[in-house]
């Protein structure tokens, strides 16, 4: 899909929603719609025009051409207003724009410079259209994940994980290898969290070293293209205790139950609930107290969110994360976490982009 | 000064404002004003109580708890909602709130929260507190220009800066050794921009490979405790030519005279221009684009921006950057850069947080 399709995609919402027009003003959702990167911009999409109009400033005027050759661009250091203006001038009547993004005193802003326009909520739309990846987002999702991959392998390979390095070390080494291995940077700040730390579901890199007997979670991802990928694994440092396989199994059976029942149009709290009741029925459900996974992308968590209390369904080409967790306080945890794309009515089997193995690895 | 005393002065400026509580969200300003660190946090300042009100979900129970021991927590994901109904059931009138961070969604579910309430737009009340850093802050503003000064010497001294390297592997290496020198991560993604490149004023690095005779202007920063550091140096590879030389000590001179009228009480557009007219008395004004310095702190950019469009006056103990540059397209720029403590009236010299030398370095 072209950038101009999911530009046609949001104007048939737009006709649905009976909005003459959106403007977009959250730097995502800009990039999404138009490829411009800049950090400063605004895009209006008309529902009757081909054509977007792309607003930044004078920083900008060389990346802007290049990278969104196709929009009509418009120099100014207020984007937003300038485009509420124009939209005005241009005969929209009811204009769409991102209520969950814009601030109080922006609208206020926007308000004076478009004025006669309906202001309209329209929060999330652009976001519902991210939802479903095309065939270039789900490649460069594929080469982020595979970099993470690739990273986690060296790191293992090369004994990264040797007992009497710190955490804050082996984060360090982990990142690295992501950019030796093309990543851009890094989708987040590295979790590594060693012994009783990996009983803290975000836990920060500490000087703590790691130890014959610990669990080490390592929860990390890869920056491509702007595309977000996110994996944990956890591994036992020596030989496992019994209590330590006992989880890892746990965690594990319900991860693959979660993965099993990612489908389209599964039901998002049904795909929550497929990987906690094996949980729960081990009697942790105490022990795992965030959500099954979220969507992935241009952003590190985006829509869907996959928990108990989601709403609506699983959609093929969607990206998402299945990342069970238990944490026992004070002795440790264990999350494994892949990321997954959603298949389609035809072949509804998701395909695993995380592809480092998921068996208890004990590194000796 | 304590975050209690803190909270002390942003109580004065309630009652200026004829306000009984704040409803701090910006999540800066939640650190500021409390010490906590968390993801999701909001605080209730009421002007006439000592002990704030901290909300957070219970992801942070804990962490709350110790970063933040006076304050009295609330434990609840809706952090804003929770402490406007709060503020209404607790006889609070008139409510400040950060009308500049939240959105119009937001606030909608904020009036619905708060019923009874009269919302004021509070817009930087805390960001103009924040402007003037205690001693704590100066000190740990210190450590991380300190951490930044030493990685560039080291970078340096093992000769980091031969030709044939890429802007990426330098910037990589130059973050590397920041965090070896105690950093908890960058500022902002390293600026390595070499030859023609740094005529571009916020160049990302690329596998451009150094080159004798080039200019690399280097822009980069260390965190460390929550805290920016900010410093630009730029080199020459090589011989000098003499318009390198010549732009070099024009840029030198210009931030020399920019950093000379950095004084408490000086009128901001007047700094800049301390600076901006010895470029454009060598007939660079128009290479010079950018105002000429920012407040560094918690955050890379905050207030006061220093430019020719700013209001207000530098206040003694105000940590800023002075940077100025000129970029001559498709030839090379140069810009030099400092983070300096505004004196006070009785040593009004400011204090030079970045200490790395500034004559021109030519790297053999």
């Amino acid at each position: 899909m072209t950038i101009s399709q999911r530009r046609d995609r949001l104007r048939h919402r737009l006709v649905a929603a009976d909005l003459d027009a959106m403007l977009v003003t959250d730097l995502v959702n800009v990039r999404y719609l138009s490829g411009f990167t800049g950090s400063n911009a605004a895009l209006l999409v008309r529902a009757d025009q081909d054509t977007p109009v792309l607003a930044t400033d004078g920083r900008y005027v060389t990346q802007a051409a290049a990278q969104a050759p196709d929009a009509e661009l418009v120099i100014e250091r207020a984007v937003g207003p300038s485009l509420a203006g124009r939209a005005a001038a241009g005969g929209v009547r009811r204009l769409g724009f991102e209520s969950h993004v814009v601030t109080v005193d922006g609208f206020s802003v926007l308000e004076r410079a478009g004025t006669g326009l309906e202001f309209v909520r329209a929060a999330g739309m652009v976001e519902r259209l991210r939802e479903v990846k095309d065939v270039g987002e789900i490649a460069i999702l594929r080469l982020a994940c595979e970099a993470a991959d690739a990273a986690l392998h060296d790191l293992v390979a090369r004994g990264g994980l040797r007992p009497g390095r710190t955490e804050k070390e082996v984060g360090r080494e982990l990142e690295s290898l992501m950019l030796d291995h093309g990543a851009d940077g890094v989708s987040f700040e590295t979790i590594v969290a060693t012994g009783s730390n990996s009983a803290i579901p975000h836990h920060r890199p500490t000087d703590a070293v790691l130890t014959a007997g610990d669990f080490v979670k390592i929860d990390f991802g890869a920056l491509v293209a702007g595309y977000h990928s996110d994996m944990t694994r956890t591994f036992v440092l020596g030989s496992a205790a019994d209590w330590q396989r006992d989880l890892y199994e746990l965690v594990a059976s319900a991860q693959a139950a979660g993965r099993a029942a990612v489908s389209p149009g599964a039901d998002l709290p049904g795909v929550d609930a497929a990987a906690r009741q094996v949980i729960a029925a081990a009697g942790y459900a105490g022990n795992f107290g965030h959500g099954l996974g979220h969507g992935v992308g241009l952003q590190i968590h985006e829509a869907p969110g996959i928990s108990a209390s989601a709403v609506g369904t699983l959609l093929a080409g969607a990206a998402v994360t299945v990342e069970p967790g238990v944490y026992l306080p004070g002795r440790g945890g264990v999350r494994i976490e892949d990321t997954l794309v959603v298949g389609s009515e035809d072949a509804p089997e998701p395909e695993l982009l995380t592809r480092f193995p998921k068996e208890l690895a004990v590194i000796t």
